[in-house]
């Protein structure tokens, strides 16, 4: 089957590494997919050194898109958006804006990222505020995709059903997969179960048509009990880097352990191919690039410190979602819904489910 | 040194083992701790053959306290608190209620455990609402301390600078840590830095003449930047269990790699003794024994699924929380730091530190 091919816009300045994983990315990636062709954004002459140090002939993959200056990863989101207007970040997310690309890719800083895209896209109809998607290896051998994780805290109700529909939309789109299921990160056997926010959003989940399984609780992230789970970006983001912190304890651990003296060296020698095998299962480069969710364009973020091969990876996301149609499938989606619960006549908190207040204990 | 011996009322139906680890672990603790007594409340026999199991002759360091109903694992706290007055775990609290004993131990349902306990010992004076705090062993080689585990949803900034009091008080009692840092959970680079409780809380404990570190994200869990993190029991339940989830994940994975056939089964036997090291250095039985903070008695809540080593690690929580004076320090505490706030006259908002309310992007 024959393809149009599509246009990703990458951000080459953008990340910890810049040029040598972004044009390095790009340049595999076209060659590995003949229907995807790359804006590539930045200093021209800096991305022309990185094509021809790759020994890149071609230049029928790619055009140059100059762009002055780069956000840098600690720069603050106001200096992104208002003073650096010729950013190879911005200049990227407007090729999407102005129909020259499909998508765009940026390693940059996320909330600069975050900011300029909804600034530059706005959202789609039906949704209040993007959200930021990634997927966890699980257990299972698959990965679950969890949103938000940091766009947005406070969140209402109705926020993490747009969640539920923006993050059931991404998984049909970069894995196939029908009719995702769908979790609510809540607290379990404790005292209390769940806030009110949570707990109004269960009742919204439930009427929306999508395919809710209920309630799931932190383990069920590397579980792979659902497809889908969704929460405050607060949670989310607090979660995520708790996971990764004891991910890169644990390789840490590991490392001085056979580290420690030539016997343990020995030992990690023969066990090589083994640990080896292990870290390809559990190694997130495989899963980088999360999706900025519910704009008017399709832009994906890759981690700061991504290699080559995770920016690889980042751009198949992209091409994905281009090529399944990420954002029609979205924006169906938040119109079926919206007739679903306006059929069922279900409101935020409905007359017939009340919520009880937060537990005082009461007498024995 | 000779301490006055103090007395442990152990829950010893509690948990998924029950008795074979709470007596062969209260056994065990005694032989090693002239200055603990306990008190085994439960079923009278069972605990009495049981201690005839483990060839105990010496009934010197115990009383049996018999109870005759027990809280299992799934029973809604409402049938614990108000149907079963006379479990085994509502009879060891009660223990500390009398006076009986200076602290008790249970590995059985959380939500029953802080119920009977708030129920039966009361809050200390300045505490609003307990909390849930364990310690999870960091990268330092060290344990960070974190709370509120999931007593607490919809938390106030007051109730987080209560948690920041509490757990300093822990971490001194339990570690001998004198003025431990403390942490505030929040969210990093992207777009909005924090909800209005957390940003609220920061000025308290800014001003609270607590050693306050500032801000600090989900991976500074385990990389032990601070002493104590507090967050709202919501995100600090569902942190807990993701790390728990992805260290299961890790485990089954490695095992089953090492499984796979001859050559990774050899493997593992030559890597075996630096696997064991790297277990016992994750391994998070050591520092089994959550603490209910807040009430006026010790309570420690061992995990469910503890074995004998893992509940007597709760045991010596128990005991250094008592010989350590956990309850006056934070009684002390309380009040010390009402009146640094009331001499900084700082309040959750102070009219000096406008909160900027939850960001629309700005026009660039």
């Amino acid at each position: 089957m024959s393809l149009k091919p599509i246009q990703i816009a990458v951000d080459c300045m953008g990340g910890d590494i810049g040029l040598p994983a972004t044009v390095t990315a790009a340049y595999q990636f076209a060659q590995q997919h003949a229907d995807t062709r790359f804006l590539l954004v930045g200093d021209v002459a800096a991305i022309e050194a990185r094509l021809r140090a790759l020994g890149c002939r071609d230049s029928s993959w790619y055009r140059l898109v100059p762009a002055s200056e780069v956000v840098a990863m600690d720069d603050p989101v106001e200096v992104a958006l208002r003073r650096k207007k010729d950013s190879s970040m911005r200049v990227a997310v407007q090729a999407v804006k102005n129909g020259e690309a499909n998508a765009c890719v940026s390693a940059g800083n996320t909330g600069a990222l975050m900011a300029i895209s909804r600034y530059v896209l706005k959202t789609l109809d039906g949704i209040d505020r993007p959200a930021i998607a990634t997927s966890i290896p699980n257990q299972k051998g698959g990965a679950t995709t969890v949103l938000d994780l940091g766009a947005n805290v406070d969140c209402s109700a109705e926020h993490l059903l747009q969640f539920a529909i923006m993050g059931a939309a991404l998984v049909t789109a970069l894995y196939g997969r029908d009719r995702p299921s769908i979790g609510l990160l809540n607290i379990g056997e404790e005292v209390i179960k769940g806030n009110e926010v949570v707990k109004q959003a269960a009742v919204l989940l439930r009427h929306s048509g999508l395919n809710f399984y209920g309630n799931v609780e932190g383990d069920d992230i590397c579980k792979g009990t659902v497809d889908v789970i969704v929460c405050d970006g607060f949670v989310g983001n607090v979660v995520l880097k708790s996971i990764e912190g004891l991910a890169r304890m644990v390789s840490s651990m590991m490392h001085a352990e056979f580290k420690r003296n030539w016997l343990s060296m020995a030992a990690g020698l023969v066990a090589r191919p083994v640990l080896q095998r292990f870290r390809g299962r559990v190694d997130n480069r495989r899963y980088n690039g999360a999706a900025l969710l519910g704009l008017k364009g399709i832009v994906i973020k890759s981690h700061g410190s991504a290699d080559a091969y995770a920016f690889g990876n980042a751009l198949q996301r992209a091409r994905e979602a281009v090529y399944n149609g990420l954002l029609e499938g979205t924006a169906t989606a938040v119109e079926q819904i919206r007739r679903s619960l306006s059929a069922a006549n279900v409101q935020a908190v409905p007359p017939d489910e009340t919520v009880s207040p937060p537990s005082s204990v009461p007498g024995a």
